[in-house]
């Protein structure tokens, strides 16, 4: 990053926590010149980005003045209550559907389920690859399956550890994904016919594992900003027998928040009582706006029942296929089952991201993912806030890269989607996240692609909505 | 290759074949020289080099003789008969311990499940993978994901044509090796409780799929040089309801044996007259020794019932975890399973290998290994027949890289497999390839690693075999 963008950031973050205020007057370029220490060019230089942006604009003689429609954005929306009961889940043919009409658009930038591909190392992987690949060349096939190269199993518990989270070795499976983790720590606690509990909306992957499971389903709202309610939770657990929860914790798909740390240490108390296996997707946890990583709930975990599952996928290396689950006392059973449904993922591909991981890369590219992602959340909600009806509400994400929206009720859908698709917008629309039918006002967003197109997007989207 | 090993390659063809009988007198270097347009100085290396590998010998000023004991081993052990019945499979827990002890020895090449790593163009690959992410990079994570990088589907795809088997692009789902595609391929056609045909002795990981998915199994017995007994197939077929039958057609895993090409017609035949689909696992079947690829089953399948498993890891890219199904009419159920439980395969695994066969360079690597491994076949078989006791009985693979040993009924096996443990060589005993005690006298020996450390742990086993 240049000197004028970190001071652009700085004055950013500024205006985002409310220190400068709509309608407040930036400080004179001589002042900021003096406070940062920085040639008057290059404070010139950060207040044409910050305008450029959108944030701020010129009046004639008098200086830069933050813009008004940054506030303008209802606050996040509220999850629908509705009667809680154990269901069997069919929602698979319904989100194939739409997972396919999002791959045969060329435009779907807001209905990707990655960040950009520019945003990583993708060269610096490879060639670590390369590297590590020239002879005399330690790789060796059968050390790398499954539970994974021992170099990377210990690469993960350090980061574990430096968050102060104790890891066994032995606990680290690294799997094909997070998807994998996921499904294998899902089999090693159910057999079909049982009850998991899934927050709602929840990510769609969990209802497909549901239904592929055979297991019956309880969905709990999650608040934005809460997460789960822990007292539905509760009442739950208390009148029927639940396998397993599965939520995500951090950045949740698609609300794009988080629960606070006590909730969390509730959380794990409250299943601990009921020897309710938790279930941590955590995939997004990396990718932060504060100042450190959110403690998952594995932090809490202290009977080995909370199965934390990461992957590179989404902040280092998309398509490697790299993840990994944290299992506990279920880490061996998850092992045997790897072993005999897929032997462990692919070897070459632990080894660049070992090696990357190795060379103390990883924080830097991070924190760079991070501004990056955080300062596109900000351009597009002031685009949605610019170009969306007034009475649209959206989730305001501590990190990732998804905004969760709720849109006018007055809004049909069906019409909607339709004219975005034939606009060539590809959409994920509500109805994937749940299995019930609460969603259908409510759209996720991917903040995280190339951001001109996604603003151009949200404009054309805007017109559409305008005109329903 | 160099001029005087593809000379050795041609005479010890020719000792195989027994055109060259035990005894026999090789030609004069003069003679070689003239035949094959070679300087004498090649032929005298051809000859020290077949001498080396203990085919010939050398007798004062007479020449090179064919050595006496390449024929002395026995025929190919018998299958056991035993009644046919379906099953509940429990053998997941011996066979983990077994693979537990194998990858606790620093000594385990005959026991091993892959060729020597030396043997595959591993640089070559990685090198492939670092251009394929030099920017401007075509790489993209999602275009990669199931059913996989069309690139390489198409590669694939050309490779079946070349052999005359149509095979429908859509058919191909690129998987986690070939593991994930029989997992997902068993799962596509069973439900819970069905029972499936398995061959007997069997590839492990076939029981453990089954033992997984709570499946019963019916082992047929099957005959090296043979396959699947078929009399026996079609009595169980109408006998009893069978969901899906699994079998390895191409140099088998454990006997490393095949069925000839009329058997594989008739079985897909029988087996389509009954309506049940066939899993054929031929992760081997690029490692023929004879003229051209063994067709396989597919080859014969009208109905889409027939569902070819393959994979790189064998015959290119141990460890990428790149295999693939030509799944037949249930490739969109695999697909989408695979989508709900991995995601697919890692990209930049596929990338290396799709740009490795693009230029071209796989058959000419392919020609080295199976020279490789048909005289590694060729020295282990003589090492047994010199240091194993005179009753063992063997298979004589025409592919791949196992042999199945049939050891004296005398023997007491426990002890045999106790001794060679503390001497620091581990085993895989028969009792690992069925789910009944058929073949506690059976032993599958690995002969694609080092063939210096394999002959001699092959030479101490003799001693402590004939110390039993």
């Amino acid at each position: 990053m240049k000197k004028f963008e970190r001071l652009a950031a700085t004055i950013e973050d500024m205006i985002q926590r409310g220190n400068l205020p709509a309608g407040a007057r930036l400080p004179s370029v001589r002042a900021i010149s003096l406070q940062y220490g920085v040639s008057p060019s290059t404070v010139f230089k950060a207040y044409y980005l910050l305008e450029d942006r959108g944030l701020v604009t010129a009046r004639e003689r008098s200086g830069y003045y933050v813009n008004e429609n940054i506030e303008l954005l209802q606050p996040m929306p509220d999850p629908k209550q509705y009667k809680l009961y154990s269901r069997t889940v069919d929602v698979s043919q319904q989100i194939f559907s739409i997972l396919h009409s999002i791959q045969n658009q060329q435009l779907a930038p807001l209905a990707s389920a990655f960040p950009a591909q520019e945003f990583f190392p993708l060269p610096q992987l490879a060639r670590e690859f390369y590297r590590a690949n020239k002879p005399p060349s330690p790789y060796s096939a059968t050390a790398g399956l499954s539970p994974g190269l021992p170099e990377l199993r210990q690469q993960i518990q350090l980061r574990y550890q430096a968050s102060g989270i104790n890891v066994d070795l032995d606990e680290i499976v690294i799997t094909n994904g997070a998807m994998e983790a996921l499904n294998l720590c899902l089999q090693a606690v159910t057999t079909a016919g049982d009850t998991v509990v899934l927050e709602s909306p929840t990510f769609y992957a969990a209802l497909q594992a549901v239904e592929r499971l055979q297991l019956k389903a309880i969905e709990i709202p999650t608040t934005p900003g809460l997460g789960i309610d822990l007292t539905s939770l509760e009442k739950v657990l208390k009148k029927q027998s639940i396998a397993a929860c599965w939520l995500m914790t951090n950045f949740q798909n698609p609300t794009g928040t988080s629960m606070p740390e006590d909730r969390k240490r509730q959380l794990v108390q409250l299943l601990q009582r009921h020897r309710v296996p938790l279930l941590e997707d955590d995939v997004y946890g990396e990718l932060y706006f504060g100042k450190h990583y959110p403690h998952p709930a594995k932090r809490h975990d202290r009977h080995g029942r909370v199965l934390h599952c990461g992957s590179f996928s989404k902040s280092l290396a998309p398509g490697y296929r790299i993840g990994w689950a944290a299992a506990g006392r279920y880490a061996e059973t998850i092992q045997r089952s790897q072993i005999m449904s897929s032997l462990g993922p692919s070897v070459p591909a632990q080894l660049a991201v070992t090696r990357y991981l190795q060379k103390g890369s990883y924080e830097r590219h991070l924190r760079k993912l991070r501004y990056t992602l955080e300062s596109q959340k900000h351009q597009m909600l002031r685009a949605i806030a610019a170009h969306f009806p007034p009475q649209t509400r959206v989730t305001q994400p501590e990190g990732g890269y998804f905004l969760w929206l709720e849109l006018p009720a007055h809004i049909d859908n069906t019409a909607f989607y339709v004219q975005a698709l034939q606009a060539g917008i590809s959409l994920t629309p509500g109805s994937m996240f749940s299995n019930h039918p609460n969603y259908q006002h409510c759209l996720r967003i991917n903040y995280g692609q190339d951001i001109e197109a996604s603003i151009a997007a949200i404009k054309q989207l805007g017109k559409i909505l305008t005109s329903l």
